[in-house]
């Protein structure tokens, strides 16, 4: 749409006239921040600043905090650094702050210096104080705060004066003198209650509150927890200093997710999108797991080397190594993700170990017998050439491997746990390389035993 | 805190006097339902249902939905089925629904018929035809309809008069005469705008929108792109049925990154946690995938019987067969749960395909060679029995498994947007399956070629 409007425009910047930029203006007001960030982060660098100035002062913030990181770099590269810090002085603190971290540092104190409004500018210092993934850096702190000993009536008045540059109204904070919070009260409780009735009377003195330092994957577990939309977050003195909302917290549940699922790949989790992620670090982040998880697969080469003289003699066992080796990895796994997704969640308890490990036990049973009587009767019946012993021997390796793959899958993301280790960490590649090890072991120890004459 | 309670009165419900009942329930008044809950859900039975009998109506209710699906089977069997559906009356109808969802379905017919209040019956009614992940079945039917003729005081007290038994009031929603949405206006407006103003003038007329049978995973990313906190759900017709606020939203981004992490893991997806899957649920859920994927792996032993005579005279060639394969899988996975991540968030479109597969061809070949070189010195001077061209064949091999790991892990997943299925699906264990296959033919064929003496 924005396109449109210049393309029929049909000029350059310079040369539209003030009431030509008004009308355009005045078009824009009514679409959505989000849209008109999609389109303009997709322009040429040129005609991406043109739409940009074009906007309002205030649409202009709040449309910037939406570009992509291209577009980020493209204006900034295009603008005085005047122009950036009245851009980010209108902007609410935490979208300032994640659009500050992503410039390069020597930047960054030139910047905030030219902030004008010094409250803003001593919030966005504060806050890039906050480690990564803290509660306090995911916080917002436009909040509004209430007195108990105001009436409804009272805060209704001060709400309607102070709220307007609010992240959020919906929820009010309650301090005493010194910010210690004492309670929190709903916009909607305000309204609904007596308009004589006191603050400190109606409100919800049970609340549920996050420390800046807290660790943004529990705070996103409170939420989901207690249904909340908005949480406050108290100092180390227990004053409030922001508040989290729900937008902020949906972000971190998915990246929280995405990194799980990234640790259980092999990968450095990493939240930058794929397309945005140059080839060197693309490499860097996958190489030194590959390398580590090669050099542990070494193992395995060490164990077929002893079974040197075993496999001359049948070279057929060697044709069904990758099969046995990779169910057992594909059994391991299937376990170590639920686990993995419910101790996340608080599902499994480490001490629920030994009841998980009886559930394994009875499912590896069950998954395993149902393979190896399947793998059976295929060798059987359409791979005539395999001895009806060495099809004995695949047939209970398979059901060990998968028996212990499922022990395995459990146990070592609890360990991991107890440990203090990430348990997304021990998943899937690590428990494969295990269950390797552990399946070739079997499998010529039974061919040992069960095929002693052709050894 | 409540079982304290409890012991301290130290006898059953029936001995407990009213006065004593009362005093406990205004010490409970205060609590956190979510923590009674938790608290409750932990008990026996018998003081289970004693415990919660103590709870105010409104409070059981609210209670009643954090309860853990064992406790809703506990309270139910020793209730009548009259006090069960006092309580759904009490309850949010999608809270309601989410309960009801977990009974045996002949029960659930005389249970809704004794459900008091009609219009929450016929919402219940409405809730259980919406088919399963659509935005019908997540939405709430309690919300603030106002009228865009208002003014902003008679707005606020018909919310005053209204909102007592709204989910959420942060946002009304404005329609014309036959329930077609016009508009919505934040209560934050609403406060903020003169008294006088009318509805129509302040309020928001571009709106971000679901259908009633639009997938909930499609409503969730809305819900992100736009930093929303509620978004309204209309019929086919267009008229507003129901909203949807952000803590489902919360538990549908986890229940969504779930399902992908489980398709990774050869898994059918379940919501339920671990340890309430029963055993049979768990082997069924996991044994038709492992099935698929031995049937798959049994190419395999194909290719390797077909190198039978190779392999007989060089032995030695089949002791790096899991390290080769282990890294190829592990290769193609990395790719693979990035590809399906952006995938998933649109960061990447299947038009992309060309540019990323480039990149990995690049990402591949500076992978290959840093793990071909480890590789080649490391059985260079740790194990000296391997001769050197074997180890040249060893190294060869590894840099062409891990470019083509790196191809296919970009490529299966897209062609799998291409055609409709899931890319999840395609990812991991598949491609694992593919690379394997691949790494055994690469790796005989050189071997053939660059031993042509030992064969």
């Amino acid at each position: 749409m924005l396109e449109e409007l210049l393309q029929k425009e049909n000029i350059d910047s310079g040369k539209l006239t003030a009431s030509r930029i008004e009308a355009i203006r005045a078009k824009l007001a009514e679409a959505n921040p989000v849209d008109i960030a999609n389109e303009i982060s997709e322009m040429e660098p040129k005609p991406m600043l043109t739409a940009f100035r074009i906007l309002s002062k205030e649409q202009a913030a709040e449309v910037f905090t939406y570009l992509s990181r291209e577009a980020h770099q493209d204006i900034f590269k295009q603008i005085p650094l005047e122009e950036t810090a009245a851009l980010l002085n209108e902007m609410f603190v935490d979208d300032a702050v994640d659009v500050i971290q992503e410039l390069p540092s020597n930047i960054v104190r030139k910047l905030i210096d030219k902030v004008q409004d010094p409250s803003q500018r001593k919030a966005i210092n504060e806050f890039l104080q906050f480690p990564e993934n803290s509660a306090g850096s995911i916080m917002t702190v436009e909040f509004i705060c209430l007195f108990g000993t105001q009436t409804c009536a009272e805060a209704l008045q001060f709400i309607r004066k102070n709220g307007v540059d609010k992240e959020t109204i919906n929820t009010c904070y309650v301090t005493d003198a010194t910010r210690h919070l004492t309670g929190i009260i709903s916009l909607r409780t305000i309204l609904l209650s007596p308009e004589d009735a006191r603050i400190e009377d109606v409100m919800e003195r049970n609340y549920v509150c996050a420390h800046t330092h807290d660790d943004r994957e529990e705070v996103a577990a409170d939420f989901r927890k207690y249904d909340l939309t908005a949480m406050p977050v108290l100092d180390t003195e227990d004053r409030i200093v922001g508040i989290i909302t729900s937008d902020d917290i949906m972000d971190v549940i998915d990246a929280e997710k995405n990194e799980d699922i990234e640790k259980m790949a092999a990968l450095t989790p990493s939240e930058k999108p794929y397309l945005d992620t140059s080839v060197w670090e693309l490499a860097r982040n996958r190489v030194k797991w590959l390398l580590l998880l090669m050099i542990g697969a070494t193992v395995t080469s060490f164990i077929i080397n002893r079974y040197n003289e075993l496999l001359s003699h049948m070279v057929m066992l060697a044709a069904f190594l990758p099969m046995l080796m990779d169910t057992g990895g594909n059994s391991g796994n299937q376990v170590s993700t639920l686990i993995v997704r419910d101790l996340g969640n608080g599902g499994i308890e480490p001490c629920d170990w030994p009841m998980v490990l009886w559930k394994e036990l009875r499912v590896g049973l069950m998954c395993g017998i149902v393979l190896a009587a399947v793998s059976f009767l295929r060798i059987y019946f359409f791979q005539s050439g395999v001895a009806f012993d060495v099809n004995i021997v695949v047939s209970l390796t398979l059901l060990c491997a998968v028996v212990f793959a499922k022990l395995m899958g459990c146990t070592l993301p609890i360990v991991a746990q107890l440990c203090k280790v990430d348990p997304a960490l021990m998943a899937s590649p690590l428990i494969t390389t295990i269950v390797d090890a552990f399946t070739l072991v079997i499998y010529f120890a039974i061919a040992t035993h069960l095929l002693p004459n052709q050894v």
